[in-house]
């Protein structure tokens, strides 16, 4: 446990880029994940017979050998930039550098706000024609924490409720949320998830400050400067 | 509305294929699936430059294409055999065709329990080295789901409650499930999700039962054969 915990303080990472560096990677690698994510899709849906799966796999087989040749060790981790800039590139739901994430572009206010306007393709399935409860939450839980985090109240999630009001489709979908309060070392954060006919889904987390935001809050409150 | 429901019901499809016409596809597609599977881990971590980036991307559009010729539209959907078995093999979390999907395999009990041993890799990140909270939702729904089916109550989703113990680490973990009580139409499943060290998500689902399973159930009260 201990090693564990080491090992996931090192992914916490200050590589020092500066913003042209940080904007020159995500032209590189933000299209390469583009690009394997409608492969996702396409390996789904495609109907075409074993000699077209074989030619297929041996380009993607090609693709990975000429991407394998420099990796970093896994997995990639929560860094910053010279400014500050935060870069949580593999986030599953969220991730500039994840195929699997939609990915979530999420605009955040201040005042503890956030909202996104997404797209979920045939990848993100659960009954027939419709968007997984399942990824629903995925895209709950990214919100809700992003809102807290613009609120000043970063956490970990500590409950996640949600309440399924109609079939979520896939498509064009909307995603918002809002602290509702603050209990000590909780914030409340409400929002809920919503398609061309109205809410789908409706979601309640709490969240919990960790513990280096207590340490801050506290030294502001005993040390004013 | 009305439309969108017909398309719905068009993805619930008996195909009448074969075991080992089913067999066959699970064959040729599932090794198709590892592949892009890999390739989503590869794309998120390489540090190759531009030249080696170009180069994969061209290896990934003649995949594409390839796979391409011939489709269906679009989703998946979920499908039945001759012999009635079911394939959800767009499903994003235990879908054999999708890539998204770790994916899951669900031993199921017909005394309404499920469980399932997988592995999440670095695509599966939230805060950073662990695994995301919404993923950890998403592989819950889809168990517990599986609990209310196999014990004979598939339902929708109606609330999902996650109650988050313990940082969920990334790697080998072990998910199950158990219907808890039958309140009328409702399902009320209990379950979670452990790594090595313990239970680090609890979860409470309530599934709500389909209208035809009511009406197959009070034809069968009410008509005793």
């Amino acid at each position: 446990m201990t090693d564990s915990i080491a090992h996931q303080q090192q992914l916490y990472v200050a590589d020092g880029l500066s913003d042209e560096e940080i904007a020159q990677q995500a032209d590189l690698y933000g299209p390469l994940t583009d690009s394997v994510r409608e492969l996702i899709e396409i390996a789904l849906l495609t109907e075409v017979d074993d000699p077209e799966v074989r030619a297929a796999m041996e380009h993607i087989e090609s693709a990975k050998q000429l991407l394998r040749k420099q990796m970093i060790p896994g997995p990639y981790g929560v860094r910053w930039g010279a400014s500050g800039q935060k870069r949580a590139w593999g986030n599953a739901a969220a991730g500039l550098r994840n195929a699997i994430a939609p990915p979530l572009v999420i605009d955040c206010d201040p005042d503890g706000r956030a909202s996104t306007d997404f797209h979920l393709g045939s990848a993100y399935e659960g009954p027939a024609g419709l968007t997984h409860g399942g990824v629903s939450a995925l895209v709950l839980d990214q919100v809700l924490g992003a809102a807290a985090e613009a609120g000043g109240a970063p956490g970990m999630t500590g409950t996640l409720t949600l309440r399924y009001r109609r079939p979520t489709p896939l498509g064009a979908l909307h995603a918002e949320a809002r602290i509702d309060r603050l209990e000590g070392v909780k914030t409340i954060v409400v929002g809920h998830l919503a398609g061309p006919d109205g809410v789908c889904v409706e979601a309640e987390g709490v969240f919990i400050l960790p513990r280096w935001v207590r340490d801050r809050n506290s030294a502001t409150v005993s040390d004013p400067v």
